[in-house]
């Protein structure tokens, strides 16, 4: 059996759905893998809990009763320590970011430094400094993983590093965000941009402030990912990208008329990011509803490859954060 | 560089598609991965040639000029050598099998007891021996790879070894058989069955023998291996089986009357393998078309994932063999 001690940075609502992974598969694991795994820190936005082995189950029902772990002072011990210092003092093998944390490759980098490996479903970080986190974890022979960074758990990033060896993919097309396929297919049903966008917001589908899916960052972020793990580093800033804020009602009634639909579609080829909405037939593999994503990959060899599924949700995240928490303990299977 | 020494065994379309990928593309693992190959033997049912370093462009033009290995004397020295004695007596590192040897499992076996790492696209050895070949090569820490033996080169095996690493994996449906596919479509068609089935002869699509394909025999070996890769070993006996040898057209397109489409799907859940003939929606991800397979795996965590792509065809079963190949290389990428 081998133990792996876990940072989480980050305890909001993917990190407590990996937290309850975690608890819930403990036995799974022992029995597939011969791993084990114990929580040294925890850290939100209000404090770091940090021990020689937290209780999960505490965690949870601390933070989801309280807010903020910085209530939590009967138990635990309670620092005011910011990811910088945790990656620093807190002596872990894993560091997981669950955060939204624009810099976190600063911590990233530190903690790469420390010798610790790497699990994030933080997609700044690799979309801006990609080549530098893997030069880093690779120099250390550590792990980088970040599977849920793009289409949540669905392994399209695992399928491009581990398969398909002999092939040159040429194109990657795929429907990355959720909302706007939301706001799209609500405005196919008449509603305006502004009714739809409300809805998503209702539904907690959008956030308070939806101009990142709504102008195809979040899009963008996760394509210049795809673009580096299947071709080479780019940054987010090499992307050209333009969001759904601008098609009215009016264009997709009539897209509908002609039999097709608009998605925001990201196309990704070899020093060339495109995210933008078009027109795509109803019957085309993209035409995915809901929180669904959908990628296309085209290689030379294989033709064209289908993989579609989970690109949102609490339990769909926290598989592709698990499943890289398992890769990163690098045990024989 | 790392140089990597390869035995054929098979020297038939899918054997020589292989040998032209790895013709083609020697500059790019080269670069991509710092690696070489070099063929050692080449096996087919005529002979095999044996020789420090074959040339295998020269191979390829004796094969298809001569249509036997045994002729080639003027080069070469042709050996009367079985597999079997092949991977006793030729120093290789990989053992290439893409014949449909029933038997091979005898040879694999004995190829990894000399040490040699195997890549196959032979279905039988894995349908019947899956445990004791995996374990063989797991005690020897060598490689046996099959990701052509399912839906071609589309990376399904490689996906299941190395992704969804914490979930549990429910069942997976899928459509395995194109041959069956284009049977049926055509019968949709209007044709009767032994008018589809003779198409699909002249075409190359069924063999002169269809009824492998016909009685869902290889869609059972397909399954029995998706079985063993995902849950645990189990035989092709095991499996329940029922081809599409009773479908007339009349049920075909009454289906087609309720909106549906009839495909030989197999579904896979731990301990309880059915291959038969279902009506499934045209909508439906498995209602695929000519010879596209189609699977989607159902998890506790993800939900539903859909992988879809080629099924058959020589590059794209090449595509398989050679990731393999790449993969049993062992290299550090």
């Amino acid at each position: 059996m081998k133990t792996l001690s876990l940072s989480f940075i980050g305890f909001g609502n993917v990190g407590r759905s990996v937290a309850r992974v975690l608890l819930d598969k403990k036995q799974f694991f022992k029995e597939r893998y011969g791993i084990e795994f114990k929580t040294v820190s925890i850290t939100d936005s209000s404090a770091t809990v940090w021990d020689e082995e937290i209780d999960l189950r505490e965690a949870l029902i601390v933070k989801e009763n309280f807010g903020s772990l910085s209530k939590w002072t009967n138990d635990y011990e309670v620092f005011d320590l910011k990811p910088i210092d945790v990656v620093r003092e807190v002596e872990s093998d894993i560091v997981i970011d669950v955060t939204n944390d624009l810099n976190a490759h600063v911590w990233h980098l530190q903690a790469l430094r420390e010798g610790r490996s790497i699990v994030t479903s933080n997609k700044p970080p690799l979309a801006f400094h990609y080549r530098e986190l893997m030069r880093e974890a690779n120099r250390r022979g550590l792990s980088y993983k970040f599977e849920a960074t793009v289409m949540a758990g669905t392994p399209i990033i695992t399928l491009l590093q581990e398969a398909l060896k002999g092939d040159r993919i040429e194109r990657i097309e795929g429907v990355f965000n959720g909302t706007t396929t939301f706001i799209l297919s609500r405005m196919e049903r008449g509603e305006s941009f502004e009714e739809a966008l409300r809805k998503a917001q209702e539904l907690g589908i959008a956030e308070r402030d939806p101009s990142g899916d709504i102008n195809g960052v979040d899009a963008g972020y996760k394509a210049t990912i795809l673009h580096c793990v299947a071709f080479e580093p780019i940054t987010f800033e090499d992307v050209i990208l333009k969001g759904i804020g601008g098609i009215t009602r009016r264009e997709v009634m009539e897209a509908r008329g002609r039999g097709n639909t608009i998605r925001l579609v990201a196309k990704i080829e070899k020093g060339n990011v495109i995210v933008e909405p078009r027109e795509i037939p109803r019957n085309s593999p993209l035409a995915v509803a809901e929180t669904q994503n959908a990628a296309v990959i085209k290689t030379d060899l294989l033709g064209e490859l289908l993989l579609r599924g989970a690109g949102a949700g609490l339990k769909e995240t926290a598989s592709g954060v698990v499943s890289d928490i398992i890769r990163a303990s690098k045990i024989k299977i």
